[in-house]
């Protein structure tokens, strides 16, 4: 983050090196002490600026200066992360002074940290931190080689067989990557911070690539049961019993959770859904005219939790899967907070969840 | 990449999220077996669209069709990975559709991967991989905590004591990040498929972040010195003498490299400086009027190389370099190729150093 704030500084490099085409260095984004966040721009012959951002619902108007350099100011913006971009004559464009970039497939959005001054759950602090290594396996169901994201917590011992852990699959949204949930949703610092303040149990967090184009989606379900967990627990020392399973997500992700999870009871002990998006032919199939087990499904289940927020544009959408669930007696806690359907939500409902799962 | 070519398939949950001024899902870019890459970028109200791409020198103007879609193709391209980006009436914007982002902090260009038919050095293979593992170290020279990303070789054993490895520490240029050699250099990859191929001895390679932001650039060289290799030191199982040591990096990193190597040839026996900016205050304090003991140096440098492109807008100033370590009596191996200043050329360059590195 410090290095993002301080690109103010000009090398003599970064001149030396300019090409014509190339924009000057310019500070962008700006967060001073008063969390007041300064956006920055070089267009000197566009017409019309604006700031897109989740900071704020409104696109805001930027002023541009003699230099040609486009400026608006935020003030006391509520710490968090929020994405954000420019809109120059309608085109979107990521913040080029910004090396903080949503990883995402469909936009290139920006990215602000607003730090505050106290920590954050999402926050970098001095505490153990645990490791993101980044994988390949081969996926037999969808014939090709795909990368899965592993986060081990502090002290992990790969090779020590005696202490095993246990495991959150956890998965990003419909147009996200299998980078969103460490690069965006900060997981990995989250995992480290409740650790270290003794609020999560150690565990291992396997974030894969959710998304299979050409579809059918469906064969991700087949992927996470008979490529993922497999690799995962052939590869690490992991517990492999339902108590020590548990699958997260997000939007398209939250829909996959569902999907995963509750299909497989006897392999998920906690089912974590965050604002699912479920309009997909799978979960038609899986849970229109469904006929469950509810008592065996209660049984197995330790915890299953759908959160949702308030603004979120799928919130009516989820009190739908919450009535259905409750109807099939399913044992269901709706989780309701604020905000919308946003990775500011995601942070919070992750911190959540793993105060509670694997206890 | 397969994702990124097969994104034409539009999914029913892409079409549902889209909000108002999302572009649609394009296929972007395409490249076909023949090579041949087309690229397209949706905007019905531009005047002018030019695609910049380092496959060829000059920008081509793209063509707007009657749903707002300009598209180009570059025919028969020579396999390989290439930056691009789209210039929209002026405006440099990265590919919407495509996830490849090359890691950098002055500028957001698109990559496209035009693999060819039979493997290229970096390309991922069916063979045993490596991790990448992202971890935090403190620098107390920076007084900070910063990131740096760890490759170790397949079958390394964190635990293992008595099996130790030796370790390349490779270094980003200018603007790049510490990402920029995996994701954009593949520098894992090529690791991979030396090591499987025998070409290439099992090692580390540690990629750290080399920007000091604020100032001053030479204390990365401390940081390097006194906070990165005494915590690779001292949590990998690696050789700790010179012979198991080795330093590279590309341009503004290949100025450091020479910076670091050449101040320590009691701690490096190996030296790879890729495409060096040398116009730094730090390389003028270190070699201006320098008296090297060069006996001493050529004595303790098992390897040390100097690799420029014939097109690098740096050729003329390598080649000064190269004069003067000549002038001074030290042994320096100059590798003059084709090509220009480009990460083409770095994944030439590090191809090259792994197969000759710790023999």
């Amino acid at each position: 983050m410090k290095k993002i704030i301080h690109t103010v500084f000009i090398l003599l490099i970064s001149i030396q090196m300019v090409n014509a085409q190339r924009a000057p260095r310019l500070s962008s984004p700006d967060v001073d002490k008063n969390n007041n966040v300064t956006f920055r721009y070089f267009a000197p012959n566009a017409k019309e600026v604006l700031l897109s951002t989740e900071i704020v619902a409104e696109q805001i108007a930027m002023k541009k200066d003699e230099q040609g350099v486009w400026t608006t100011t935020i003030k006391k913006v509520t710490p968090d992360i929020y994405p954000y971009s420019f809109k120059v004559d309608g085109i979107e464009v990521a913040d080029p002074n910004n090396t903080y970039v949503f990883a995402n497939e469909r936009f290139k959005r920006s990215i602000v940290d607003v730090p505050g001054n106290k920590p954050l759950a999402h926050s970098l602090r001095d505490v153990p931190h645990g490791k993101v290594t980044y994988r390949y396996y081969d996926s037999k169901t969808l014939e090709t080689t795909r990368r899965v994201l592993v986060y081990t917590p502090p002290g992990f011992n790969m090779q020590d067989k005696t202490k095993k852990y246990p495991v959150l699959y956890l998965i990003h949204g419909g147009s996200d990557t299998e980078e969103t949930w460490t690069k965006v949703g900060k997981a990995n610092l989250i995992a480290d911070n409740l650790i270290a303040d003794g609020k999560a149990t150690p565990m291992l967090i396997v974030m894969p690539y959710g998304n299979v184009r050409p579809g059918p989606m469906p064969d991700f379900t087949k992927d996470v049961m008979n490529d993922i967990i497999p690799f995962i627990e052939s590869n690490y020392p992991v517990y492999t019993d339902t108590e020590n399973r548990a699958v997260a997500g997000f939007s398209v992700g939250g829909g996959q959770t569902l999907n995963i999870g509750l299909t497989n009871t006897d392999k998920f002990s906690y089912i974590f859904s965050y604002a699912p998006y479920t309009a997909t032919r799978e979960f038609a199939q899986n849970f229109t005219n469904w006929n469950p087990d509810a008592e065996k499904i209660n049984e197995q289940l330790k915890l299953f939790t759908i959160s949702i927020g308030k603004d979120d544009f799928l919130y009516e959408s989820v009190k739908g899967n919450l009535a259905m669930f409750k109807e099939k007696k399913i044992d269901v806690e709706p989780i309701f907070v604020s905000g919308g359907h946003t990775w500011m939500n995601c942070k919070l409902y992750l911190t959540q969840s793993l105060q509670r799962v694997f206890k």
